[in-house]
């Protein structure tokens, strides 16, 4: 267990052997593989739409009327007297808040459409809203696996290579919170020794937990030293996000208000996430669910725009059908993917970024994973995704991050960014010229046309094997999650940590330290 | 080998054993298992366009001028007659025909939007075109699998097998061919064998492949018996398909020709499907490729046209990418997806029936297979495919007709049609009085509204696991090829035949022993 005195031996050290020599160098953090650049992804079609306006409306409505006439229990005193203040219906003694309508809405006008999510190293800024897509890693599994070693908690060394991954591969454009959760560090200074190695060993955005103010705090602090701006430029300057899940019926708890409070009134990202399953956690029809989901919704997004408007926010939807038999979540089903459309023609209809995520039930780095992957990738570029959770890692519902799953979400994360790729449709390309050379029961294969563009034609997959049969089983049958467990092994040898100025090294580390000696953050978890 | 002589032994047997006293029971080939019913599946959104008005204008006049400046050799000395008779440039001596742009604009102007495709059971009859959706079992695969005994050459046992897994899933809406080659069948009477194989043990549409003359016949004569209608009342309704591949490129061989020739003549559905493999058969560029495809097909529809005006055609994209350094064609990537999507514009510019497929290159049922898969189905899908061929089966770059890849198929088709089905926006399912009931903090597992919804609320897939890690480990940490193989031998046991007047029944043998006396149809392959 890594405890407050333990913390000096697990500053990585991959960071003193690079000190001094190297410049800093924008940009791909390597070299030393072929991928694509790092690079704002855009959704350059319209979302499908699978309600009418006047469907959605109907939906808009019940929710407003769930948060006029039930409401939602506000755990958190102080977020209840800023709800009050504002013009919530709160009454002494109870817990419960109702919202009228009008007032709902006048706060989420000030909902800001778009923002930049400001990275250390500026070439790693995205933006959210608007047609952006932004790829994310998988966060809070408490379990991780590879194929050689298994199933097992998280821990810090687990959490460190996935971050390096992260790191490593430009389709990851933010980590996500702890890819894994290292429960080998004692909760009180988990946040600080995670952070720090998120700060250090990536150069990329990243999320802060809403587990309390001082988590909220102490993640700003690094995201400011990090980047090392000013308090006030901070407050400008979305540099960090959080996830709000509400506690779906209808609930809001005290570390998850306080995570609104300080992170909107810093002026960093919320993204609020009501976690609506439907036949549990909401009702049994996805309809019921969505109203529920939109009701949560709203009320956490004003709330925002009340402790400081035009705080930066997103709109988040993880509204899913749970296996009626066990109460088990399923993901990447029919019912997810609508539920992903209308949420986002609901985000839409408040102007608000739209989150969604890439999920699967599987256990397994087989077939059910990749198709649920694929389904649930599907739901979010239709819905017009700006902001993908758990892009890459995510295995068993997310209560794993596996190693062979990270790898081939990135290939599938890369192919879809590939699809997006508008296409080039010059003289050249629609080549009449080259029809005409090779002619009619001809060969493309070796024309003066293809030889100029073949290698760079077409997206190169890392993980689709294409050989033919024999070749294919001659090299001994191998399936995708065996080449995934060889290729996690190859890129993280290729692993190199980003540049950071001695100075703000030297801060980074005397705030975590001081903080550590602190204590902390108080848990009673 | 199965030859003329041996016919009267491979007559399927489980015909006789339900002679006589059956009802005809029209609908769902089985009540055995729980399955959605048979119905026609429409797309209830707009396709995702991917390119502008404009450039697809300039894909379309490229391939005009690609008809009329360079032109397609025709091999076939009748369809170059036809031809000139309609006014294409053909030459004496010479194969090369070229096509003026108007000439080909107003053949395409015959071509029907929307048909009806007739099958011997009116209950399974489906409609191309529109906004409608066909999902076709997987066609001419020179291999078949299943994970106990491996791959082996087609044969009639698997491909008896394979057909009657179409007719037992509502899912798949027709056959699609051969699901596998049976080379113990000689070429000469294998068609008779099979078509009445197809037209006894389905009850479905079938394909009719285009190798010659008396295949074609022999194909349309056994949909017009099998329906038992007259040739008068076959010539006006579609009752049967094939699918016509163009040499690409721009090469329009002999049995191509007489196919379109002979089924177009006859009334009979024509899909014209250039083969486009970028890099390979057509220009390395998806641009070039598709302005290739384009040319081929309008070519082959106009010619259709010619043949017979107003005959029923579909627009058939099969452009992807090739593996460069091989030659393998890839499938499934990004590359085919968004040709998939242009080609859709396109027929819809030209206002046919559109058909892709569900592929992909994986040698596995594995995470490849899944994911090469549900990216074709994306395609599809948001193309506005009309019919998708390969929908079940398909593996190897369709060298192989998989049992377990059939099932996993047919899960995924299953979840696809669930996801088209619209969502119930009812005031009861809004659910704002359960929500009110169950009330902030509550749970919905136990609700009336849930108790009263909850057995059919959603999909239950027939391959995913849901269940958690340890009851999933328990019980043999089962992957999803494993249970599709389970599941393939489950249903196919539960196969029962469809019914057949044992007058046509007669007619067809009569027809089919006849035909195999003759000696079927001359092969020289």
């Amino acid at each position: 267990m890594i405890g407050p005195e333990t913390s000096a031996e697990t500053r990585p050290e991959a960071g003193r052997l690079r000190r001094g020599g190297r410049a800093a160098k924008l940009g791909s953090s390597t070299g030393a593989f072929d991928q694509p650049s790092f690079r704002q992804l855009k959704i350059p079609f319209p979302a499908t739409e699978i309600i009418s306006e006047d469907e959605l409306e109907a939906i808009h409505l019940a929710s407003l009327r769930v948060l006029e006439e039930i409401g939602l229990d506000v755990l958190h005193d102080e977020a209840r007297a800023i709800m009050k203040r504002h013009g919530a219906d709160v009454q002494e003694g109870s817990l419960r808040v109702r919202f009228d309508r009008a007032m709902i809405m006048e706060f989420m006008a000030h909902c800001p459409k778009e923002f930049t999510l400001h990275a250390r190293n500026p070439a790693h800024s995205v933006h959210m809203g608007g047609n952006n897509l932004i790829f994310s890693q998988i966060g809070s599994a408490p379990n991780c696996s590879d194929v050689d070693r298994g199933r097992r908690p998280g821990n810090q060394a687990d959490f460190r290579n996935f971050i390096r991954l992260a790191q490593l591969h430009n389709i990851i454009h933010t980590t996500g919170g702890y890819p894994v959760e290292p429960i080998d560090i004692h909760p009180s200074v988990r946040h600080l020794h995670c952070l720090r190695d998120i700060a250090t060993l990536t150069d990329k955005v990243f999320h802060v937990y809403s587990l309390g103010r001082e988590r909220n705090l102490d993640g700003i602090e690094i995201a400011r030293i990090a980047r090392g701006v000013s308090r006030e430029q901070l407050l400008g300057e979305p540099s960090c996000m959080t996830i709000i899940n509400t506690n779906s019926p209808l609930k809001l708890d005290i570390p998850m208000l306080e995570g609104i409070i300080q992170m909107a009134s810093h002026g960093q990202a919320v993204v609020i996430t009501p976690f609506t399953l439907a036949g549990a956690m909401a009702p049994v029809t996805i309809a019921g669910a969505l109203v529920e989901q939109n009701a949560e919704a709203l009320a956490g997004l004003a709330f925002a725009q009340m402790v400081r408007k035009g705080a930066p926010v997103g709109y988040g939807g993880f509204t899913s059908n749970v296996d009626m038999r066990s109460g088990a979540p399923a993901f990447g089903t029919p019912e997810y993917m609508k539920a992903q459309l209308i949420g986002g023609q609901l985000a839409r209809r408040y102007g608000v970024p739209y989150r969604s995520s890439n999920t699967c039930a599987a256990n397994a780095v087989d077939a059910q994973a990749a198709y649920e992957s694929v389904f649930s990738l599907w739901g979010c570029i239709h819905s017009g995704t700006n902001f993908v959770k758990h892009a890459a890692g995510w295995l068993e519902g997310g209560l794993r991050c596996s190693y062979e799953k990270m790898m081939l979400d990135i290939d599938l994360l890369q192919m879809i960014a590939e699809f997006l790729e508008p296409l080039d449709l010059s003289e050249d390309a629609l080549a009449v010229d080259a029809i005409r050379d090779v002619g009619p029961g001809g060969h493309f294969f070796g024309s003066p046309h293809t030889e100029a563009r073949y290698k760079t034609a077409f997206y190169a997959p890392i993980i689709s094997d294409w050989r033919n049969y024999e070749t294919w089983a001659l090299a001994g049958s191998p399936t995708a999650v065996e080449r995934a467990n060889r290729l996690w092994k190859e890129r993280l040898a290729l692993y190199e940590e980003p540049p950071m100025d001695e100075a703000i090294r030297e801060e980074l580390d005397d705030f975590v330290e001081r903080r550590i000696r602190e204590g902390g953050a108080p848990t009673d978890f």
